[in-house]
């Protein structure tokens, strides 16, 4: 490795990263991208692996594949234990690494609110083994409740609890009505899969706060009509083994999936940067850390307004934005230009799917609903897919559940002794 | 349930559990379906999955789904604790279940000829399980190579040993050869994939013992072409965390993968029943064992002769045979009519893929190698795997897989924290 070049080291390959390191291909440095996966997940569609229509691998891709035909870019499996801004090292598991520019795209975990003990009970949907330990977690509450003759337990078993209404809400508990519905119906032969009780809770008066509130009923009718029981203004107070507590009842689950708070993954905090609130990195206009002109934080991790002064939201389009800025300045100043511009966030639209043959779209003035929001949605999400072979795989399932009703990865794998 | 039917309990949906459970389908009877696992999983291709070609759904299918049509039919996803043939009842982690016919179809797993504690070094491969246990140390092998400096190392991390020169072995070392020479051949920038050492290790004199010699030798050629080193005529006589022992020598190595002994599943302890050396059940010429009439053992916990007195050996085609003869059994025998013709065993052939291209192929007088074999392997394996969908997928992902070179299922997933 020639080190005369500038080394520009990326911490996780998620949206953010991954733009930030192609956006890096011309420059004359040494790209270095870590992440603790040997993969990049497609997030939007993890709900999908979490209820049994996709596999893991149809929605991710060896990092080190996308990269390959970068040839600057050296990727490394591994996790960061720490950074000396003072020095600009990171330390790692297996030695030191040292840069001239970071960039921190570490994304977002799941925030308790405080109840970090409730993770436990109701976990939280961000990655591969989230996603197939909720489709573990729901696939055996079928197979237990077959296997009880205590009524009581069957009935608990055969409830599941998503709290928040956001899209990752709506979208599992939109999933679940249909492979209860419509999957299972026809395999059990004690119990009907169709008496299942989905319930949404959501703390705030309507589901998907961030669209227009036409939208938000469309969904809130659509879940009501295919058997969700959507509960708006409902706080969770409590989660443990077996079910949850609201501020006004008990519901007893088998199944709690949490999609409600964002906190940022912990490696901002080794910055002892200035965060806010919800302890995103406060960054400058350039996405850069105040009085670290060489460290930038991207994505879920930072705290970024745009021109409106709103804060700019937690998804896919946003972090590869920020991505891809990062990327071209970090080129430029390589190159000896100095690129002042500051960072803007483009507002392209957002989307979510509720169930089988209905979605929400809304994109600029354009919005969209039920069967043609459907379609909108497929098809972006197919195009955003990475990787020629994912698109036809992750098509091809889509339309043969379409015309089936059926979901082609019910497995259930790695079941703990005794459970 | 309406009780006055006889109850037909079948423990576990493999090959042989399911073609019992369908031969039973016009049977006046209640079929129970009991399986430690929710999927019926196609173990022929399991080591394409371990060399992440496929993805677990595409080679497993819920139990409960394939036998939805079946309406006679119950499937119960629970683990047999014990039986007692006395009272004629099984024992579950759920309770008692009592049967009036029982068919025992669970399977082997690995034989370590008394050494039990090398499975922890030297998996084996015969669940979904094991299968993504091995892709992860075959990946995290390579991701590993990268991060180090030490030489020594590198070397011993990127070798493969492979035990056991069966089908099995045969087939997980090409396909190593393929994923090291070719899928990552350009995705790494500090180690060369290509220059990854795998040895296919056996105790006897050839590869594939139970195929003519000349296409053993045709294995062996092609093995080696490919870059893999054949050891015949080698003990393995001790494995640990860094390797294995030779009876000549010593192999340092990251990944051990055990494709040698068969012992049949511990269910059979349970009858007491007289067994064979390696432990399979002795049975009758109807399947049954000697004194219990109503208690049949079949595929590989069973130790049954052909016509010409050969052991049958413990391929998919026998198991599904003797399935399909006890659950005819069964139906005749609760319709009042007993059947009296033994089970024969009717061996169609062998086969097995030497990686990319190559196969060998014995079909009665039919002898195939190379790219027919290859052929002709593939399309019989698409036939007999289930579901339409699946066969769909796998013949994507390899026509996919053999135009680009690639695997579409790198992943690594659930690694242990500290690994």
């Amino acid at each position: 490795m020639s080190s005369a070049k500038p080394k520009v080291v990326i911490i996780g390959a998620g949206f953010g990263g991954l733009e930030a390191a192609k956006a890096l291909k011309r420059a004359a440095a040494d790209v270095i991208v870590i992440d603790r996966h040997n993969h990049h997940c497609f997030q939007p569609l993890l709900y999908q692996v979490a209820t049994a229509a996709l596999s893991p691998a149809d929605i991710a891709w060896p990092i080190r594949h996308i990269l390959r035909p970068q040839r600057n870019a050296t990727v490394l499996m591994e996790e960061v234990q720490g950074i000396d801004p003072e020095k600009k090292v990171l330390h790692t598991q297996y030695g030191e690494i040292t840069y001239d520019y970071l960039v921190i795209a570490t994304g977002a975990t799941h925030s308790y609110f405080g109840h970090d003990e409730w993770s436990k009970f109701a976990p939280g949907l961000k990655r591969i083994e989230d996603a197939t330990r909720i489709r573990r977690s729901i696939l055996i509450a079928f197979e237990r409740a077959e296997l009880t003759q205590d009524q009581e337990q069957q009935r608990r078993l055969l409830t599941f609890v998503i709290v928040g209404g956001g899209a990752t809400g709506v979208e599992m508990a939109g999933a679940i009505a249909d492979v209860a519905g419509q999957t299972l119906a026809a395999d059990f032969r004690r119990i009907d899969p169709r008496s299942a009780r989905i319930v949404l809770v959501e703390a705030g008066p309507r589901l998907l706060p961030t669209f227009p509130p036409s939208l938000s009923d469309y969904a809130r009718r659509t879940l009501t009509r295919s058997g969700v029981e959507v509960r708006t203004d409902t706080l969770v107070t409590n989660c443990d083994a077996n079910g949850v507590d609201l501020k006004n009842g008990r519901i007893d689950a088998g199944t709690v999936i949490w999609a409600a708070g964002i906190a940022p993954s912990p490696a901002v905090r080794w910055l002892n940067a200035e965060a806010d609130r919800a302890g995103r990195v406060k960054v400058g206009p350039d996405l850069s850390v105040p009085g670290r002109p060489e460290i930038f934080v991207i994505g879920d991790t930072a705290a970024v307004v745009d021109s409106k002064g709103q804060p700019v939201p937690g998804i896919a389009p946003a972090a590869k934005q920020m991505g891809k800025y990062v990327g071209k300045l970090i080129s430029a100043r390589i190159a000896g230009r100095e690129r002042q511009k500051p960072f803007r966030y483009m507002h392209l639209g957002e989307l979510a799917t509720i169930g089988r043959r209905a979605a929400v779209v809304k994109f600029g003035a354009l919005e969209l609903k039920g069967f043609l929001g459907w379609l909108f949605w497929s098809l972006a999400h197919i195009y955003f897919l990475i990787g020629l072979r994912n698109r036809f795989v992750v098509a091809f399932n889509w339309f043969w559940d379409y015309i089936t009703f059926q979901r082609g990865a019910r497995l259930i794998t790695d079941v703990p002794d005794g459970k």
